[in-house]
């Protein structure tokens, strides 16, 4: 399992974490995602074989935020 | 009908401006509701005879925001 943790800029709510949480855990292959509201950043651990850091990084530009 | 500024804290994104739109436009007697997320504010037009404020700023409280 790899770890990584995401620099996101503009999550400023609850409603922006879910949206980060549910669109990287709904990916296959991630096993865990955590959003830190304050720190700006994102938790990841997933499966290197089953899914790329750039199809994640892709699902949180999608909800409408910039990695950094 | 009647018009109305309600001033909100911590509505910080597009969700939340979803959030209260939604919960605002549902209730029986509301006609409009424009939330301005720079201002902090929500603009409502409503029918007193069947909605009354404190419902609407319920409605918004039960989104987790303070009315001011």
């Amino acid at each position: 399992m790899t770890n990584e943790t995401i620099q996101v800029q503009g999550m400023s709510c609850d409603h922006c974490v879910k949206a980060v949480e549910g669109a990287v855990g709904g990916l296959d292959g991630v096993d865990t995602v955590n959003v830190h509201l304050q720190e700006g950043n994102v938790d990841v651990s997933f499966d290197n074989e089953k899914v790329k850091m750039d199809e994640i990084t892709e699902a949180i530009e999608d909800q409408g935020y910039d990695v950094v």
